[in-house]
C-alpha cells in the first residue's frame, strides 16, 4: 500500500527549526515535505507568488485550472523515477517540521449533514418529538462557528467551562463542562470569491471546492443543553475545533466518488446538482480514543452533497471568501459503533465503553487523546490516507 | 449642539478620489477627516505604524493605555483654537471622501440582550409556550454570524432568495424573501488577542472594548422561521449586516454610562461586574424608513451589559482577536414603537404600518432606504451623535 505518493499529495504549512517563524506551503509526499514556494520560485511557475505565503489562501483564490496545472506540475516533479536532485533538495523529512494550520480560516460553517447523526441526537434531546426536525429533508440545516478558535491537529485542547443545567438542577450550575464529546467530520475548503447577492450554482460548486480535511468539532453537551434554544449552539462548541494540518485536494478523491443515498423528498431545483459534482465519498474513518477503535464512521452514508452545502450556504447571496471552511457534522452510520460522537456511541452516557484498560467512559476525560484516520480508494490500486486530526484534553487554570 | 467635536472623535477608514486604492484611517471632526496616519507619521508618535494601516485592527491591538494616548493626542492637536496649519491641511471634507468598514472583521457574534425584544419574538414565534426560554434571565444568548457579509453603512443590500414555508404550504417555495425585515443594534468592537482556554475576567472586559458602531442586522424572517429549528439562525441573517462608517471610542461614551436595569435572578459569578464595568448605555436610537421616524428604540432598557457579553462569549475558553465584533441584538423598548424589528412594530405584519405618502408596510419593499441615527450625552452639555447605518433595499439578478 502505497501511502502520501504521487496520487495523493496534500497541501499543509510548515516551519523549520532553524527559521520557526517562517511558515512556509509544503506539499506532502511519502514522509516527507516539500518547500513548495521554493520549488515554485526555482521554476518560475505562474502560481509561485501564492505558494510563497504563509497560509494557502492566495493560492486558493486562484480557482480550478490554477490548481490544477500545479498539481500536474508537482506530479510530474515529485513522481518518483523522474525526480531530480534539485527537487531532491527541497524535500524536508515530516518529523523535522512543524505543521501549521494551513489555511486562515475565513467564515466557518458547520452543516448537520447525516440523517443518522441527526436522527439520533434527535431521539437523545428531544425525545417527545419527532427525531427528524421537518425541514431537516429540504435543506443542509448549518450554523456559523467561530472560524478563530479552529486549530490544527496536535493542539492541545483545554476543558471548557460554563453553564450547565440537568434535570435534577433548580438552577444552573457553573464549572468546567462534565459531558466533553467529539464529533467527526469532513471540513470542505473553499476557494474563490463571490461577490454579495451572487449565488454560485450547484453545477459550478466544484469550481470552489478546493480541498477537504479531517475535523474534530469538540462539543460540549451540557453547555450545549442548556443555551442552544432558540439561537442554536454558541459556547457549547466555540472554545476549538481541531483541523488536520493537509488538506487533500478534491482532485486526489476522484476514485472515491460515490453515489449520494436516495433523497426523498426531492431536494428543491437549486440543491439538484448532476451526478459529476453531487455526490458522496466513500471515506471510512475512525474514532481512536487513547489508541483504541472505538467507532468507523462511514462517509459514504451522508445524506447531502458538499456541493449541496455549498450552494446551499451562499443561495441567500452571502459572499465566498479564499479560506472559507465547511464542516459536515458528525458523520454517523446506522450502528451505534459507526458513529461519529461520544453521545450517540454511549447513548448519552447511558452506555459508557468499556476501553481495554477496563476504564469506562460516557465523555472525555483530561488527559484523554482521540485522534480521527481515514482512507479512500484513489486511483488504480492506491489508497488515499487522510492526515489524521488528533487532540488531547487538558484541564484548564484553576479559578 | 455641536456634533462630532473633540469630545468625540470616532475612527473610520477612507479613501479619496486621487487615490481610490489608498485605504487611511481616519479621524471625524466636524464635517471633515482628519489623516490620521498623516499626523502621526509626522509626529512620530508611537502609534504611527498602527495607523499607517488600511483598517484599524493593528491599533485595536494596542489595548486601552494606547487607546487612551492617541485620543488625547488628538484631542489636545483637534480641539479648536489651538490647531496649527499643520494640522488643518491634514483635513479632508467628508463629503470628499468615500468611507470604508474601519475594520477586518474578525469573528461576529450577535446576542439576544433585550427581555422585550426577546419576549416579543417568542410570542409572535412561539406563542404556545413562555415568551423568554428558561436560559435567558441565566446567560446572555448569542449566536455566531457571518463575518465576511458585515458591509459599511451606505451598500446596497441584495435582497435574499431561499425557502420558506408557510402554514399553507404543503412543501417548501423557493424565492425572494418576502419577509425582510431590519434589526437596529449597537456593536461593540473588541481590541486586544487572549489565548485559547484563558476567559477575561467580567472585571478586565473594558480592557477589550475599544468602541461601538450602529449596526442593522438585516433579516429574512421567513427563511430564518422555517430553517431555525434546531440549529440557530442561518441564511436568514447571513446575506448582509450593516455597520456604521465610524466607530465612537468606549472613552467618548463616559457621560452615557447608566445602571442596568435590575437582574433577577442575580447572574452567576462571571457574570456579576462592577458598576464601572457592567453598566448600560443612555443611547436613544431612531429607526427611519424612507425617511420617515417609525421607532425610538431606546439602548438603556437592554438588560445584559457590554461587559457580560464579552465575559460570556469567552468564559468557555474562546480566544479573541483584534477585530472580532458582537452586537446586542434588536434593542427594543416596552412599547411598539420602541422596538427595533419590523416583526415587532407590525406585529409580524399583523398591523401594518401606514407611511406619511399612504404606502403600508409589513416588512421592506425594493427600494426602501433604512437609516438608523443615535445620539447620546457628552461632556458638559455636549451631545455624542453616532454614526448613521443606513442601507437600501435592491432585488437581486432575476433567476
Amino acid at each position: 500500500m502505497t501511502t502520501y505518493g504521487p496520487e495523493h499529495l496534500p497541501y499543509g504549512v510548515f516551519s523549520t527549526a532553524d527559521s520557526p517563524g517562517h511558515y512556509r506551503i509544503g506539499v506532502r509526499i511519502g514522509d516527507r515535505v516539500l518547500d513548495a514556494g521554493a520549488a515554485a520560485r526555482a521554476h518560475g511557475v505562474q502560481w509561485a507568488s501564492d505558494f510563497n505565503q504563509p497560509t494557502l489562501n492566495d493560492f486558493l483564490g486562484r480557482g480550478p485550472a490554477i490548481w490544477a496545472s500545479a498539481r500536474g506540475w508537482l506530479q510530474e516533479n515529485l513522481g518518483g523515477a523522474s525526480r531530480t536532485s534539485q527537487w531532491e533538495a527541497l524535500l524536508h523529512p515530516l518529523d523535522e517540521v512543524t505543521l501549521h494550520l494551513p489555511i486562515t480560516v475565513a467564515d466557518y460553517v458547520d452543516f448537520y449533514a447525516s440523517e443518522h447523526h441527526a436522527s439520533n441526537v434527535g431521539a437523545i434531546l428531544r425525545p417527545h418529538t419527532e427525531a427528524l426536525t421537518p425541514n431537516w429533508k429540504y435543506l443542509p440545516i448549518g450554523y456559523h462557528g467561530r472560524s478563530s478558535t479552529i486549530v490544527v491537529s496536535g493542539s492541545d485542547i483545554v476543558r471548557p467551562r460554563g453553564q450547565r443545567k440537568g434535570p435534577g438542577d433548580a438552577v444552573p450550575v457553573f464549572g468546567p463542562s462534565v459531558k466533553l464529546d467529539i464529533e467527526a467530520e469532513l471540513a470542505f475548503i473553499v476557494g474563490g470569491e463571490t461577490a454579495p447577492g451572487h449565488p454560485v450554482d450547484i453545477e459550478a460548486a466544484g469550481d470552489y471546492l478546493f480541498g477537504i480535511a479531517l475535523f474534530n468539532d469538540w462539543s460540549a453537551r451540557d453547555i450545549q443543553d442548556w443555551e442552544y434554544v432558540p439561537l442554536g449552539p454558541f459556547l457549547g462548541k466555540s472554545f476549538a475545533s481541531t483541523m488536520a494540518a493537509w488538506i487533500t485536494p478534491m482532485e486526489a478523491l476522484r476514485e472515491a466518488r460515490i453515489p449520494l443515498p436516495a433523497q426523498d423528498p426531492e431536494p428543491l431545483a437549486y440543491l439538484r446538482g448532476s451526478a459529476e459534482v453531487s455526490f458522496g465519498l466513500d471515506i471510512t474513518m475512525s474514532v481512536e480514543l487513547n489508541g483504541e477503535v472505538i467507532s468507523i464512521p462511514p462517509y459514504g452514508a451522508m445524506y447531502w452533497s458538499a456541493a449541496q452545502m455549498l450552494a446551499h450556504l451562499c443561495v441567500n447571496g452571502a459572499a465566498l471568501s479564499n479560506g472559507d471552511v465547511f464542516a459536515s457534522g458528525t458523520i454517523s452510520g446506522a450502528d451505534r459503533h459507526t458513529c461519529g460522537s461520544l453521545l450517540e456511541v454511549t447513548w448519552n452516557g447511558t452506555q459508557p465503553l468499556t476501553l481495554a484498560d477496563g476504564s469506562t467512559r460516557s465523555f472525555l476525560q483530561d488527559q484523554d487523546v482521540v485522534t480521527i484516520c481515514a482512507t479512500a480508494p484513489g486511483a488504480g490500486d492506491t489508497v488515499i490516507t487522510l492526515a489524521e486530526v488528533t487532540g488531547r484534553i487538558v484541564s484548564g487554570a484553576a479559578t
